[in-house]
């Protein structure tokens, strides 16, 4: 069976992206498939209405093929290529369509080849997956043995492609934007994230109501506490979508200044890094509820035996006056979890390992160890340098995970106010001059 | 507009899940959602048949909801109910199935209470939120301001959650899936995992070939080291796949021994911290290429206080000889990544922490600092108690954060290893007595 819709001309070209396979379904594989191919196709001004996933069941793989077929511009199909899936995909693709098999000498050599670089015997089975539908162009994989199929008509675009995600992406890139590139009524589409830290978010929104082009402002309940601004334009042009995307970048810079600490996939320990590097500083971390986890965070970048020295995870009492000389009087006097005990761990980790900076943090991670008066979330966050100390009192929650994750966060962001001080924003300058070089995202 | 179509007694129950946001379907967000609620729907043994993901569009909506409610026994829809979504989802609800809205004062109580908590004035907008489908029943959402939604006719069910996923995995448990239990042709699905570590996966599939009903075994690229076993038995009743289960977990058991760690959600943190609670020890960390990581996970765990004192990140070589007292003349000759630097590290951290244990890691995690001798991804772990040092030298490769994960991993081990030397392996007996009281999974 066929169906053939012409192209409705003058609407944008919507997409489907169909995932195929028992392991999806059942939550056992997390589809990031359709992730990665709804981004990609976005970068051709395709943008996608409709995932679908069905299980290795013809019939219900027949139905979602005619529906998308029927509603979309360009259908992605994923998965059900391999030899373990008894080829349900493309047998359901030729019998929707009406077509049969032809074997593409192109993909049996890529198969033999394959196959013996990893000194493996081709078997039948193997070898049946250079069985093409007819009228078909075969897209080569060189990643793996199943290759892409793609077929078009009317302006449709059909594609099957593997559902190895290194196969899958790499036919993506190489294979399939190529071939939809310039599709009539594609809108490019182009964005921006921008990190905010230290903001309230209401705050936050007030400063920028009536900044355009703003569309979304993720601050989720599962998040580290940052809010993160994502500027999306769409345009004709990719050099329309880039200069208006980078005209409400700059509005947005105007208004929110060093608030902004970095852009796109930019993580507070890249930026904080990059400040101390390019200041020649060194910093030890005293940590106490977050565990080590703002050293890990520190140390997930590469280089960073540059600038940190040391840290030492307080937990008990007596490391925080073994490690760190915290005055016995002090913890005594006002606790372990206090504005005092943050001051005496930073100046202490400071001192100890004679950095440039310190930075401490004392909280209740929980479940247990509150108090009415120091309840469970409550975080004080010190950094000290040559001029003195500064500490931060945070409440943030009653998960000790999230409240790990938030403090450590914060921790960072301490840091990085207190580099940029004296000296400015350099990161901002610079991520400036990026922008203004090269346009595209 | 309605539509009713009886139930199929006798086919097992199959479920859509539909997934509603512009944030998955562009690829910003990948869909744990359906995931989570797959694997969930599973215990109840409804296995999923469709998943369907469409936008904030309300004839998309239509449609999926729909052909959902024609062809599925168990329906669930989630996001689209915040307050940010314009209800896209609730009004589309009501016009497929003919319904109006009524306000419930159960949820408007919930929403206010939970702004008040947190200090904040509920707006008209967020009230609206209590606005719910006439006949039908409220989920209460005691973790978010959106209520559930169920609705049940003809034996089939209809829910719609938020797609917060903190808020939606909650409602999953506690009030969807009570209300599934035992549907007409449910095949129940138990599934165990155990989880394996530090034997190589091609000698474990050696031990166990023989072994049936073992689905899956795991290992990832991107893994910490470690394989997952997955049994997996589908059956009648609760009871035949639980017995079944249990006595291929008792043949594995036979022949792993002590190299399975854990069960289902049991990680070495949760593990390592079990058994020193229960032998009254203590240890202490010092870290040099892991960064912090090894301790972060140890204080993931609840009640960690009780048995970590303190570790130190000894990034820098002065804070190797400053906090942990190795000896320069060991730096000199050995290097700073060596057995001899390892076994310094870990014994000076169990004495100046005065702790049970102390476990230490030093390592090349790239991407600079290797040589031939010594190349990225070199690392050496020690564990020291009252006997003596342990040293185990590994290669991670070249990838800087897997060689962090895979060398917390591996420490983790190491002293579960050395925790279980002498007196057994009581996880496992616990566990053991657990399975055979309580035999759901």
């Amino acid at each position: 069976m066929k169906r053939d819709t012409p192209q409705q001309n003058g609407e944008p070209p919507r997409a489907e992206i169909i995932t195929i396979g028992n392991e999806v379904l059942s939550g056992r594989t997390v589809n990031t498939n359709a992730a990665f191919i709804a981004s990609e196709l976005e970068r051709a001004g395709v943008s996608v209405a409709w995932v679908t996933t069905v299980g290795d069941v013809s019939s219900h793989m027949r139905d979602a093929f005619l529906r998308a077929w029927e509603r979309a511009t360009v259908v992605i199909a994923t998965g059900g290529l391999g030899p373990t899936h008894d080829d349900v995909t493309r047998s359901v693709f030729c019998e929707v369509f009406s077509r049969g098999l032809r074997r593409d000498e192109a993909v049996l050599q890529n198969i033999r080849s394959l196959f013996s670089a990893r000194g493996r015997q081709v078997t039948p089975r193997n070898e049946e997956q250079a069985l093409v539908p007819e009228g078909t162009e075969v897209l080569q994989n060189r990643w793996g043995t199943a290759p892409g199929i793609h077929w078009t008509e009317n302006g449709k675009h059909w594609f099957m492609l593997p559902g190895v995600p290194r196969e899958m992406q790499n036919l993506m890139t190489h294979e399939v934007l190529p071939r939809l590139r310039g599709l009539p009524g594609a809108r490019i589409v182009v964005r921006r994230e921008l990190h905010v830290v230290g903001v309230p978010e209401s705050y936050l929104m007030d400063q920028i109501a009536d900044i355009h082009g703003i569309e979304h402002v993720a601050s989720l309940p599962d998040s580290k506490g940052e809010v993160c601004l994502r500027v999306t334009v769409t345009a004709g042009s990719n050099d329309e979508a880039c200069a208006r995307c980078a005209r409400i970048v700059s509005d947005l810079e105007a208004r929110l200044g060093d608030a902004i600490y970095g852009y796109d996939g930019d993580t507070l320990e890249v930026v904080v890094g990059r400040l101390l590097a390019e200041r020649n500083m060194t910093i030890a971390v005293a940590e106490s509820c977050t565990g080590g986890l703002v050293t890990s965070r520190l140390t997930d970048v590469p280089g960073s035996s540059r600038y940190l020295v040391s840290a030492v995870v307080a937990y008990a009492n007596t490391a925080k006056t073994d490690f760190l000389g915290v005055p016995l009087s002090t913890l005594t006097a006002y606790g372990a979890v206090s504005a005092e005990t943050a001051a005496a761990m930073a100046s202490g980790i400071r001192a100890r390992s004679q950095t440039d900076l310190g930075v401490a943090v004392t909280g209740i991670a929980g479940p247990g160890g509150g108090s009415p008066e120091k309840p469970v979330g409550l975080v004080y966050l010190a950094v000290a340098d040559d001029e003195g100390v500064e500490v931060v009192r945070e409440l943030f929650g009653d998960d000790r995970l999230l409240t790990k994750a938030r403090a450590a966060e914060t921790a960072l962001a301490l840091v990085r106010k207190r580099l940029l001080r004296k000296t400015g924003n350099p990161v901002r300058q610079e991520k400036l001059k990026d922008r203004e070089g090269n346009r595209a995202t």
